[in-house]
């Protein structure tokens, strides 16, 4: 697979990972969830985030997971792997694993021990040590859940300095001053980076408006993404708005901290995405009031989007 | 002024607290701003919250605005006046003085350093006897700021023991199934408080299904809330949504952290609610990307809100 | 093996896990560290805790260095692994490796996601039923690090509710009323389980006081520990103090946040217990000044040890 | 008074606030605290701290409470005023009353908010000019209370913008390298402040000998600061920590997190300086096992110091 490049672009679709209700993997699943992904116009997977409920796999299963995925992808766009951990043995392990599986590249998150800028510049050069000159890397920029705030001047030297940081997963809420920032400083020579932008899509036609190259993200509805982007791109930002307005009253209830994965594994089960639902505990479960909300909320979207098409 | 009671429903406004270009209290502009919110429709207004700068003011100049609003208000609507405080001393002088002054109740949050369910409700005992029998209070369940977690059973063993408790402001985000549980409960023998909505209004439809009294937050358009609230009181839910949605947009680049008190200043300003945005520091300011995105999405509310009526 | 029990008592000690200078993994002073604790009086180790660099090992090495600890102890004392992990499988499936290679039980400590009462105990509850009905484990109880707050009334909850919690890692920092209360309550007739201190041992004798029944911590100069509680245990709480009093410069200057692991290795490397002192990345490093601070207390140190005896 | 400069040395010790059991502000105690301090040779003092209980004072009460301080001190030595506060008008407003008042200088913790170089740069620029040109003011750098970690570079600079800047109360835990590397600085053309060790003075040996120029903490022993610090500056480093030695264990007890006050204040009492040991609420209690732990210490400290002299 080519490696991930500076120029990515569209939409990288954090997946889930299926599970069946007995809670083991399933890989028929992973198959179909591939597909439906590609078939709504991702430009890329990334695997193994926060929200694909990585830690709660085991290393082997996460090593099954990853080679399903890489199988089916068969090198149709590019796939990116999660491999922030607490340790850079473990980090470097699954790295060159997924790599030589053939990955695109891998995604790092700081961890909440970082504070102080010097600190994270050093984290960043000890990441691409570990991931080794061959492996392009994702900086993901997560306050919320990281609690590690990244100033723009932070982001640019970990760009000068690592040459193998080629995107960043801009998820500081919503933090468009800060690609506004990043792209005046690519302006005027910094090395320009990908930035695709995070938050479940909430705030996607700003993102692309501050420069934002597309989105890295989640949610049940992932032709939302696809569609403001190319639309956007097109050149019509207030169509590109009207579609993002249809969705938002969903993508909006699916980003409820500590909820949003039962909502998005159910939307994704409805729509025959994934066989089942169920997520690995600890985990969240929706009632038959969520459930009706979504109801509700699914078919006002559809209502709304007729109108507007 | 009548004290506020377990029966209390509608929107109760976040004030904002006004200042001069100068930095300076704005009297005036206190004045027409609670004209503005009234003539928008508010139940009751809420102020020296978190989002009204309470933290920035000096004593006298807490004492003078609280002042200015309640002679303004001259008992049209109840006005609760936050009083968290990490003392009781300083929480039960400034309670005092405010409910001399005419408020009718206080509001309470959590300080972060109580953790333990039992924490908990010790604490808001010596909350309850710090503000006396004659004072009803707001708990204020807000984690994302406070980092506290609390509990249904929490809520309602406060709600059992303190008999001034006569409100929540929900702000666990969203926290649906917190609502559901109160409600159930209150189903089943316990005392029945107000529960008011926070979080901006963003869960508004939903919280409203699921048993919340109203809203109790801010908003450059409160009239959303007040729409939204009699809607679906009137027994109309659909309509209530389509209002909700029109607002939407707006409403969500608005709860931006650490920015949207800059941007519900600039709205407020902009409507002639008050005469200046300025914020005391520290304060985020907007860049003319941020106010031409706010341009773009009032212009584009008010063509939804047109096609809509 | 036998397993763990309540009835544990002593010192169990906090094992490092030796690296060559190289980072890789050291069996050969892991051997030897085994036998220095031993030859020191530990009535057993723990390995793989917070301060045993396990997030730093991969899958791998952890199971190599686990299988070669439980190899060299050859039942001689108990076992106890640390499986804390953010997923039940994972935590399940190392769970049963390395009791399957015949450790004693292990320990698990809370994620800081859980927050109020009733999710602490769920998460124990889960924790009981993925480990399985003949896995003991250890609660371990440091806020400081997971920033969990456990209340004694849960702490006994968790105890009534799962048979197989059998210890607790108590490291509420000192916490001396909590074991307190624990141990009021098992004199009412609630199951006694084994308290462990932890901290560095830094409050051992008023902990032993309280009713702890040892210690569950790493120290370079482990006899004190050892020795602190056959003496207490002996009848002579004074004698048990000049011990302490005895080895506490160095003891507190090993506590250091962040730093302390770097000492720790350097006196064990020093005592030839390990080859070297190295540890992985994330990692402080010992400047010349630190080493001359740990020179003067261990001289100090020795002095004051003739001076009492 | 001569204001604060950054030749201050020795020891400026962290008053307590006494109350009276009914809770009131004890004045003639205050006066009797002062004494105490002062016969105990400390070089200053400092009031109005964390562990102060400032913020359960009311404003009039904090302005009495300073006064009375103040007029005791009565130019002996040099006040410093504790004026954090979560916004400026408020720090400013206490900042000139105070000076106004006779402080010699006030001490100001970053908010919790702020965390990167930037931020905390900008912040204390914003502290400065809120003071003016005639305050100096102290920098608290305490992470573990406040979670914002200050790097050397960052307090290099903010020494370098903000010419007030005259002292670092230095409580990163223990931090010694910190030390070093200001120390450094300064020899190499960096202006040199103060640096006054806090936690307890728990690491005050070692923090002497990295350069600190003192203390600014709290123990019910302020002698022992006093002492270790003059025989440290008379050359005799090896008396300096056996004086040391002998209250640590009494010293290490006093610095229970959450508990440490009632401690303090037990001991203050107990020797006279102050009438009661009452804490406003929210505060810890002492059990009768404390109290006996802390007779205990005592009693062995006492022989300690004895057999040293």
């Amino acid at each position: 697979m080519s490696l991930l490049t500076e120029d990515a672009k569209g939409v990288y679709v954090i997946a889930v990972t299926p599970f069946k209700d007995n809670g083991e993997l399933d890989l028929p699943s992973t198959d179909r969830m591939v597909d439906f992904y590609l078939e709504k116009g991702a430009s890329g997977l990334t695997i193994l985030g926060m929200m694909g409920e990585a830690p709660k796999l085991t290393a082997d299963e996460s090593r099954t997971f990853v080679r399903r995925v890489l199988a089916r992808v068969a090198g149709r766009v590019p796939t990116v792997v999660g491999v922030s951990a607490p340790g850079f043995a473990a980090m470097g392990e699954l790295s060159a694993s997924v790599m030589g599986d053939g990955a695109s590249g891998v995604m790092v998150a700081p961890p909440s021990t970082v504070r102080t800028d010097d600190q994270i510049i050093s984290y960043y050069r000890m990441v691409a040590d570990t991931l080794g000159p061959n492996t392009p890397f994702v900086l993901q920029d997560f306050p919320l859940s990281t609690t590690v705030q990244i100033s723009p001047q932070v982001i640019l030297k970990i760009v000068e300095n690592q040459s193998t940081c080629v995107m960043l997963k801009h998820e500081d809420w919503p933090g468009l001053a800060k690609i506004t920032a990043l792209r005046k400083a690519s302006g005027a020579g910094s090395r320009r980076i990908s930035i695709l932008a995070g938050n479940g899509g909430l705030f996607l036609p700003e993102e692309l408006g501050r420069g934002a190259d597309g989105a890295m993200t989640g949610f049940g509805y992932p032709e939302m993404m696809v569609d403001v982007c190319k639309t956007f791109a097109a050149g019509d930002a207030e169509r590109a708005r009207d579609i993002f307005d249809a969705y938002l009253p969903l993508a909006r209830y699916e980003q409820q901290p500590g909820h949003g994965l039962a909502i998005r594994k159910h939307i994704l089960a409805k729509r025959g995405a994934i066989a089942s639902a169920a997520a690995r505990k600890p985990a969240s479960a929706l009632s038959n009031a969520d459930i009706a909300e979504i109801e509700s909320l699914i078919s006002r979207q559809e209502r709304r989007l007729k109108e507007i098409n």
